[in-house]
Parts: C-alpha cells; sequence; structure tokens
C-alpha cells in the first residue's frame, strides 16, 4: 500500500473505533456524550492514534490490541484543545474550521465534556487491559500514556505556556513547552506502540527518541505555520502567537532557522527508524510528510 | 480506640500521605504544583480516603496497600470542586473558608490544576499498581474509581445537574444526579477498600450497598444544611441552592421528609454493616456521626 493509501487507512480504522465509544446517547448525560463526541468527530490529523498503530506494526500483527490506546490518546489530545480553547485559556472561536466546544454547549459544558474524555479515556483502557492475559505491558503502556499526558507532561507543558504570554523567555523555557505540551503526547503513542507490539527496550527507548524529534519537529512547524500558514488550509486563525506575544521558536530564533531546524529534526527521526528498513517506510514517509506540511 | 481519636488517626494518616505527592516544586511547573496542593491543603472532612481505609481495614492488615487509592480519591474529589468553583459553573469565591483556586491563581490555571489532580491520581494508582504482585486486583480497583468519576459517574451527575438549574426536575433526575454526583465517589472509596484488602465478592457487594446508601445520606444531608446550615460551621455561602433554583430533595420533598429520608438510609447502612461485628465500630459511627454533621 502507497504513503497516502495507507494513511487514509489508518485515519479510516481509528475514526471507526472512536465512534463506537459513543454510541450510548440514550441516558440523562446524553448532552455530554453528544459534546464529547461533537469535538472527537471535529476533524484533525489524528497524528497520536496513527503514530501508535504505525509504531505497533513495526512490532505486532494484531493491530486491535493497539486500538483502545490509540483512542484513548485522540480523546486526551481532544480534550486538552477543548480546554485550552476556553475563554481562559487560548479563547479561540474556531477549531479546524467548526465552532469550539463551549461555544456550541456553552462553557460548564466544555469543562466537563474535557474532564470527560480525559477520564473515559483511562475507563476504556483500564477495561481493555482487564481483559488481556499480559496485563503488566497494558498497565506499563496507560502509565505512559498518563505520565506523558500529565503535570511533568502535557499539563506541565500548558502550565507554563500559559504563564509565558506577553513575556520574553529563555530557550531552556521554550524547550520545556514544546517537550511536554506537544512532544511528550507525539511520544507516548510511539512508545506504546512498541511495548503493546513486544518490542524490545531497546527497541522502546528508539520510539521515545522518534517521538521527541518528531514532537519538536511538528511543534516548531505548527509556530513556521502561524506566520506564513494559509488560514483556509488550517483552519484556524493565523498570526495568534504574535497577537498573544508568545514565545514561540521562529520569534526567538527567526523564521529561517526554524525552517533549519524542523530539517535537522526530521532527518534524526529518519536516521532512528532506518535500521527497520522496510517495515518503517509508512513512519519515514509520514515523518517527510509533516516537514512540508500545510494544515 | 474511641470513634473520634480514630477519625483523626485516618485524616492525619491521610494529611501526611497527600503532601508527599506534591513535594517537588523545584522545575518550571512549580505553579501548577502549588495550586494543586493549595486545594488539596485546603481544609475538606478527607470523607472519601476515610471511607477507603475503614472499608480497608474490615479485610485487610497492611493500610499502605490503599494508601495510594485513598489519595487518589481525595485528588478526583478535589479537581471536581475545583472546576465545579470556576465562573462558568458555580462561581464560588470561597470554599471551606478559604478563597478557591480561581481566586488565587486565575481561571486558567484552575482548569489546568484541576485536569492536573485527575490525571495524577491515575499516575499515582497506576505507579503503585505496577509494583504489586497481585496486579490484576489493583487494576479493577483503579478502573472501579475511574468510573465512578466518569461520564457514568461523577461528571455524568454534575452535567446533569449544571443542566438542571432554573428548572423544576422529576424524582428520577434527582435521583441520577445524587448518585451520580455524590454517591458514586462515595461508593468507590468503600468498594476499593474490599477489592484491595482481600474481601470476597459477596462483601465487595456490600460495600457497594453501603456507599450508595451513605451517600445519598450524604448529598441529602448537605442539601438539608444549605438551608438549615451555619455559615461559619460550614465555611461556605448558604442559601445558594435556592438562589441558584437548584431542585434539591427538600426542595422536592421538603424539610421534614427529607430528615426522614435520610434517617432511614443511615439505618441501612448500619444494617448492612451488622454482620461485621467490632470490626465496623468505626464505619457505624461515622455513619451516625454524618447523619448529624453540620458542616
Amino acid at each position: 500500500m502507497n504513503f497516502k493509501d495507507q494513511l487514509t487507512n489508518y485515519i479510516e480504522l481509528v475514526n471507526s473505533h472512536l465512534l463506537t465509544y459513543f454510541n450510548c446517547k440514550e441516558g440523562h448525560n446524553k448532552t455530554l456524550i453528544e459534546s464529547m463526541e461533537y469535538s472527537i468527530t471535529a476533524g484533525g490529523k489524528r497524528l497520536r492514534p496513527i503514530l501508535a498503530l504505525a509504531s505497533y506494526e513495526l512490532f505486532g500483527t494484531d493491530i486491535e490490541q493497539i486500538m483502545p490506546y490509540a483512542c484513548a490518546l485522540e480523546m486526551i489530545h481532544s480534550y486538552s484543545l477543548i480546554h485550552d480553547d476556553l475563554p481562559a485559556m487560548d479563547n479561540d472561536d474556531y477549531r479546524r474550521g467548526k465552532l469550539t466546544n463551549h461555544k456550541v454547549y456553552g462553557e460548564g459544558n466544555a469543562i466537563l465534556a474535557g474532564d470527560g474524555l480525559l477520564n473515559y479515556s483511562f475507563e476504556l483502557m483500564l477495561d481493555f487491559a482487564l481483559k488481556q492475559k499480559k496485563i503488566y505491558s497494558h498497565v506499563r503502556s496507560i502509565k505512559e500514556i498518563a505520565n506523558s499526558a500529565g503535570v511533568n507532561g502535557m499539563i506541565g507543558g500548558q502550565i507554563v505556556d500559559l504563564e509565558s504570554e506577553d513575556k520574553s523567555i529563555s530557550e531552556d523555557v521554550l524547550n520545556y513547552i514544546h517537550l511536554n505540551k506537544t512532544a511528550a503526547l507525539i511520544t507516548a503513542p510511539l512508545k506504546v506502540g512498541s511495548i503493546i507490539g513486544g518490542g524490545s527496550e531497546e527497541d522502546i527507548k528508539t520510539m521515545e527518541k522518534v517521538g521527541l524529534n518528531l514532537g519538536l519537529a511538528f511543534q516548531i512547524r505548527d509556530d513556521i505555520l502561524d506566520i506564513i500558514g494559509d488560514e483556509d488550509k488550517l483552519g484556524k486563525t493565523v498570526g495568534k502567537d504574535i497577537e498573544n506575544h508568545k514565545s514561540t521558536y521562529p520569534a526567538l530564533f527567526g523564521l529561517e532557522n526554524s525552517i533549519k531546524k524542523v530539517e535537522e529534526l526530521t532527518k534524526n527521526v529518519n536516521s532512528l527508524l532506518k535500521p527497520y528498513g522496510d517495515k518503517a517506510s509508512f513512519l519515514l514517509d509520514l515523518n517527510n510528510y509533516l516537514l512540508q506540511r500545510e494544515f
């Protein structure tokens, strides 16, 4: 299968599995489930689940084994966007060209929809883990995901990002933000894919390095697109970082150096994946595709 | 040990264990950890962790085995209060006589502090579970807690509560709110205590019934105190339910019937605990103490 077909295939697989988690909308909490589903189905690249699937397929053969973790990662990503878009945070009315959760359901509901998605992600992972024979590697994977999303991961990055608005920050702080706010939840799927797939401890370490490089490249590309991107392709307002006086990689080191940095990180990923040969061709293509992405 | 001494003993045990989870405030995410600790140490009855300890001690002998779950339950309770107090939800400036999280740290931080506490509770439980020989019952307990806090538990109750403001609701909806918003996270510690303690499946079922009765009684007493309570003892504003046109048990059935209902539920708990004899004396005393509580 060529890269684009495989990408489409993975996205469809993720989307159809995600829907199964929201098919019960009969109870009193109907609006909550609907609002969670609204944000989960409001588009998005599905990068985190795709990375989990692709990493898993380097080592394992039964893709259903990784699906709950792939879906949980997308739910965690989605909850973080719902909370990030709130008036008290980034105050965004649109996300991926659609109204943000709180613009449709109200702020109170949006806070609870975010809480609900985070909590639900653990519920479904734990439910799956309890049914497995080799429970240890499953619990290890859930912990990996929890850590990447937590106070020393994504949430830690978000708080420092929030505090850094309207301030000039050091390279050290900027790295902390990028590594935690973004790279942590991109590293987790790659690691978890290798853990559930049965990779060796060395494989797991390699996947972690792939994640850190890819995650950093992804965030810097994001910051670049906020300057040179096309609003229609991005589905969101451009120039928000400058407007909010956010310290980004381009703001600190300039556009040209940022583009170079992304290229360098992309090369690192390619080198790390080389030993896996043809098996890693999808991840390699994805890596190069993300380097050029315009959305 | 008499009831009051045992209660103090449990509270001190919980408080000292809770603190150990917040002793790292050196990193860039310092303010986040501080704000999480602020809410966790802002007082409170510690009812959920105490129930976990007391239930555990009916069956098990090494209290350290239940401590992470007791602490995690308090963190989940604390996160739910932080989010509940936000302007978009109940809009409370004070909680237990102290400024609410968002009044001290700002709304954005408070949203993240809540997210952080929920996520952190899973991190510490998973970390503990991975180190145990009998991992299954630990993972089962985490799932129990996750479910009780989730969209078909606490968060489900909160959304229906939020939607029901300024509306007259049926007894059915009121029960849904009480059972999910409050009783779920009171039932979980009792169940988890018996699971980790090594109780039989029948014991676990009994503890679940104890939780549902106790949880419902606790919530109705809460609603009663919002009418007849003393602001100084409660550490919060009285009359908020009537002001917000909240449908409560007293609003639907009157004050006298509500007091009778609490007495009836308290009696149910006493009957359920009777077969455990002297071992259950703390839980029995606690149950009767909660019936009379003024805070």
